[in-house]
């Protein structure tokens, strides 16, 4: 059995982690980033080995984990569907078993988030959600990072997260698993998301796994829903699983297209964030996305970074 | 031409190597492994690189050659179908002198034990068999580790392999590589195994390539095949590259279920072992499988832990 | 932005650099190969990773570049079309955003040079061609490096690329990528490129984008072409993506294949390559692919140690 392991955490969702630890994380995250930007190497993973299992395809995912596994010292595993797949040749709960083994760390990008919790219920090694049809806690902690990067003061203690409290995040389009891991944050971290979404594609509070309604307001109308924000974000209007909804949500999504109109009614200096591939023209305007106001190619890279952070924290962070 | 190349060894089958070597080779697994549970850092791979071919799918032999390779301080190239096919594009002997001028070590797996030869003969760097039609020894290699760690008594020289005389194991199902690769290691360790296939899946000792029949006997009823044995152990029905023969197999082996009652006529310290992955209620009960006399887990992760003490025998060892 | 961007330097054809500059490359890659031989460590690559991205399979560019990586101390991230197609899901220029933030190189073969151009446009860090329809100037620096290693003298700052002067190169086939980068190569280094294809299979002196004619002769007959080569060189009849013409091919090039006869009014001292996979009774015979003039094995061996030295003149390299 590994050290530590009764202490041992995994990240399934955004609320596997308490407000302190984000603190950590992302003081964690901007340090991290900055030796990366000055060329210090720093690699404490030296001799850690990461999985990566992805049933979903992925270029950020799977570029941002890898290559920032290999910035911290370590080795990364790639396993797709032609390896292996998860429930298919042997119980899931086996191959938890064999590859928590041999490897320190697993990242799975997968379909029902049941598959990943089953995985991590009997691993031995800490599991990270690199993306499920609930949640994507990464890439909401990565966005995160990025708007305190760009609006937060830096302290002793690095990002004051106080500063997120009472803000507002305007959520425009399909109430996916993005919308779901905001509304979790929101709960944790003090804000209000405003969700709009076209009649049909709701966020599902249930699903959301939030205690109370209270971090989130719904707008029918999605410029009501960026008024005053402090921060516009959208995604696809289709997301991968399910392609063949992609006529009917080009028809219900056409008027929740974030445009240079929505980011007219937010704060002057709001940010527009994307988690990406954009689709110009069709969530945004390229107006937009490719305006002062878009963060999106900082977020991107940030993904990696907050990630450096996070697998630190896993298999030897000082906080827990 | 790299050096050492006159003495230059392949690990195609379990016979290429004599007692003396695998004594060398379980004592290099136990400190190897050791220093990977204590966390201490040992690379001496730092500067190879292993070129892994996949022509079959892979989990296990995925994990275990690459983590390992990574534990080892090496490197790994993966390839698969997808990138090149042994005998396609080009001869494999092409493949194997390009192959081998880039890289320090070669795992092949594949279907025909044929090309893996082919692939040998004209390689320049040593070349591991991760699997054919006929053979599996790195598998065999770990469950003989396995075995030894649960039962053999450690001396100035590591297991004495001495124990393995005599003993016997009950090998119940398909006449496969993994039985052909048990009777090579009886032979050579001086143990004896005890086969029971059903009706036209029998071992072929030709194929098997052993010397002689002492080193293994044949049983119509698989529990006699089990009684007294000192390890059971087992194999899916239908092994890959066989799964249009499912629906017949299925109904030949239904006999050739591992089951309490079978472990009952063993000796009452028997292990069970199986490679996985493993069809509970076809080839094994789940009472067997998750039973106290099972090490299939073990059995999983000390494929890594004897396959790093196999690279390094082949590009470092001192003994030869 | 990472520092000395604005200086960044692609290598999308083989006239993107000087013949200073190879000179340059020519000398690392002596040394860094002499290096490699004496199992002597040189990892000045070992915080930075390299993106890999291939739209069409490879062996040799993938084993090459990737064990390459790893010899120099770095990392590689591998993708393929399964994980991200070009183009396809997002913009290309979005692509290069996000990918070249979070590595430090980017090798990339793909069908269309105008793609390659894209993503080298809106990348911030360097890229490599790894073969596009157009150009395959890897290859090329790896050919006349292995001719130097052959026929060069070593002084005091390595080959004399002044005894590529004047010298013949005969191009026996498809007027294709390799032709086009041969084209260019001749005009920087100063030789001649004799050049006889199938009528139908011409080289395009405007897509090779070479200045002048003066550096390449078109013969019918491709023993004329051969005459007093000090080089003879060839390729498959059908390279990846022009399957479907294959049986046109094949009836076109009857007369193409490099044999005893055509090497015979070579000079004596000729070398013969052949960029590999090669068909034996195709383009070229047995006889010659496996006789004392060609050096096909070693071609392919080099093309990792030239694109060593050409990853370490990218990120690291003290002359530009």
């Amino acid at each position: 059995m590994k050290p530590g392991n009764s202490l041992m955490k995994h990240y399934l969702q955004f609320k596997d982690f308490r407000a302190e630890e984000y603190a950590y994380l992302f003081e964690r995250a901007r340090l991290i980033k900055r030796r990366f930007k000055n060329y210090e190497r720093y690699q404490p993973l030296a001799d850690r080995t990461l999985a990566m299992i992805f049933e979903k395809a992925s270029t950020r995912t799977r570029v941002s984990f890898e290559a920032g596994m290999y910035q911290m010292g370590g080795s990364v595993v790639h396993l797709t569907t032609g390896d292996s797949q998860l429930g298919r040749s042997e119980p899931i709960e086996d191959s938890a078993r064999v590859i928590s083994r041999m490897t320190d760390l697993v990242m799975i990008r997968t379909f029902e988030h049941t598959k990943i919790e089953a995985f991590a219920a009997h691993s031995r090694v800490p599991v990270i959600n690199g993306l499920t049809n609930e949640f994507h806690p990464c890439q909401i902690m990565a966005d995160l990072f990025t708007y305190l990067e760009h609006r937060a003061p830096v302290g002793a203690n690095g990002y004051d997260l106080g500063c997120l409290k009472g803000k507002v995040v305007a959520w425009v389009g399909d109430g996916n698993n993005m919308a779901n891991t905001w509304l979790q944050a929101a709960e944790i971290l003090g804000f209000t998301v405003h969700v709009s979404t076209p009649s049909g594609y709701e966020v599902n509070p249930q699903v959301a796994g939030i205690r109370s309604s209270d971090c989130y307001k719904v707008f029918a109308d999605p410029h009501e829903a960026c008024r005053d924000a402090d921060l516009v974000t959208t995604d696809v209007w289709t997301s991968m699983g399910f392609e063949a909804e992609n006529e009917a949500r080009r028809a219900a999504f056409a008027d929740w297209c974030v445009d240079a109109e929505m980011m007219a009614v937010a704060k002057p200096d709001a940010l527009f964030m994307h988690c990406l591939p954009a689709h110009r023209g069709e969530e945004v305007t390229a107006e937009v996305i490719d305006g002062p106001q878009s963060v999106v190619w900082d977020e991107a890279e940030n993904r990696m970074h907050v990630q450096k952070a996070l697998m630190e924290y896993l298999l030897l962070g000082r906080i827990g």
